[in-house]
């Protein structure tokens, strides 16, 4: 197989980002924020908070790093990102500033119809102290069954039981436009064309833009929309949501501190686009 | 009266406008582009064009500057945009760059309920070529009957017949969100603490959102979405469009190289919110 396995530890140069309040506020806007009053806070630089999935953002060059490390040698369109794990470490998240990136690839994992290549990446702050940990989760189709470790099952499976909140969530005709903004240009999201190649018949949205929105919906229901209340979040990305759709997150609660989430649309209401899915509360 | 006749002919200080692909795609979501296959071109680095009233943001700061000049005693809180002009002198505007904008106080009009002081702003690029030149129009209230000039009347009625063409345009709820990044972050516009004060249910739209969306409208049925044949737009700004609304843009052909234009909304028909207001071609 085309991934030399002995780059499982290896280092990528750490990667810079610099933002500032306007990011911030495009943020919020690019996964839904901004309309209920309740989440002004989030798109106004007066008294300006962080949606905290916005962790994703400042080490998201990272998930396409992958393809230029020596020892891979993979085809980038067969690179799917399957998983994603954010820790917030450190509240409050800063409004603007300078923070590093540091990824590592962490593990690979053998999942038979391809592989799961997981990079981990600490984003530390001027200071040196980590402000979001992250593992990103790279499919990689056609490249599994090389006879390696099939890692950890997901988890997060609902219980059997109605879900103990929903919301519903529509979206923008143009909300992958506005969430490329925050970095994530891949014209798969507003390109026809391209959308048309993959085999959609018409561009997706962000499987980061869908996790932000369900992140939202958790911190409204169990946060109070306080972001400090919200210490990480899991998710797999199992299926696609168009831009115009309308999000409908289910939410349970595992415990004091764990509610296991699964979010549908309601135009495909038995396709579920998020799975194995969980926020962890700082209680 | 507190603004000293004698400072018509004043320049302000250079204002310095730094931008790159990425503050062309978000103004042109601020002003409602991007849904349409037909604007995709403006939302999007593959092929990406400038919306002409882009022309109106790199010297927007002169709008505001008015106060600080010496001579000039006037509350903030009393100045309304009310009119603006602007002229693209040189075509493909630049997808990305470094723009220079020089204003100076050219006209200051009694118009008995208040004041209009014009700003004049030429904007250059690199090369020194005018890029953009503009003629903000700020309403002083209360700051007129001072026996000055009237100044000329702003014409642009629309003919007694019915439109040649109507635009209907769906404004997003988070519309002035979204457009406020683009440089004019008057709490007006997001906060409803200081639109209540201003006297509005809730936020009101930017006039230049406005703006953007009849910009786009007669590029779309005049120009075939080709920026170079739009030269130049004026408009007076009469009444508030709030975030949701649809504008309706009404359109007269009263020659091959002028359009005139009226705007409303579909919530209150009789309301024109721009009025004396037209658009000329590059023919």
């Amino acid at each position: 197989m085309p991934i030399d396995l002995s780059v499982v530890g290896y280092e990528l140069a750490p990667m810079e980002f610099t933002y500032e309040q306007r990011d911030i506020m495009l943020y919020a806007l690019g996964v839904g924020a901004g309309v209920e009053a309740d989440e002004l806070k989030f798109v106004y630089e007066n008294g300006l908070e962080v949606l905290p999935t916005f962790g994703v953002v400042p080490p998201f060059p990272a998930l396409m790093g992958l393809v230029g490390v020596e020892g891979v040698d993979i085809n980038v369109v067969m690179l799917l990102h399957g998983e994603q794990y954010l820790e917030v470490r450190k509240y409050p998240i800063p409004v603007a500033g300078k923070l590093i990136s540091k990824p590592r690839i962490s593990n690979i994992y053998d999942k038979t119809k391809g592989a799961l290549v997981e990079m981990e990446v600490d984003t530390v702050d001027e200071s040196g102290d980590v402000v979001f940990h992250n593992v990103f989760g790279s499919f990689i189709r056609g490249e599994g069954d090389f006879g390696g470790e099939r890692g950890p099952e997901p988890g997060n499976e609902p219980p059997e039981r109605d879900p103990d909140k929903v919301a519903e969530m529509k979206t923008l005709p143009q909300q992958a436009m506005i969430y490329r903004l925050s970095g994530d240009y891949n014209p798969l999201h507003i390109d026809p064309n391209i959308s048309g190649m993959a085999g959609y018949d018409r561009p997706i949205l962000h499987g980061l833009c869908t996790f932000g929105h369900v992140g939202r919906a958790v911190l409204r229901e169990y946060c109070g929309n306080d972001p400090a209340k919200f210490k990480a979040i899991k998710v797999r990305f199992s299926r696609p949501v168009f831009p115009g759709d309308t999000i409908i997150t289910e939410m349970w609660k595992e415990s004091d501190d764990k509610i296991i989430v699964r979010a549908s649309t309601k135009e495909r209401p038995d396709e579920y686009c998020l799975t194995s899915a969980a926020v962890w509360l700082n209680t």
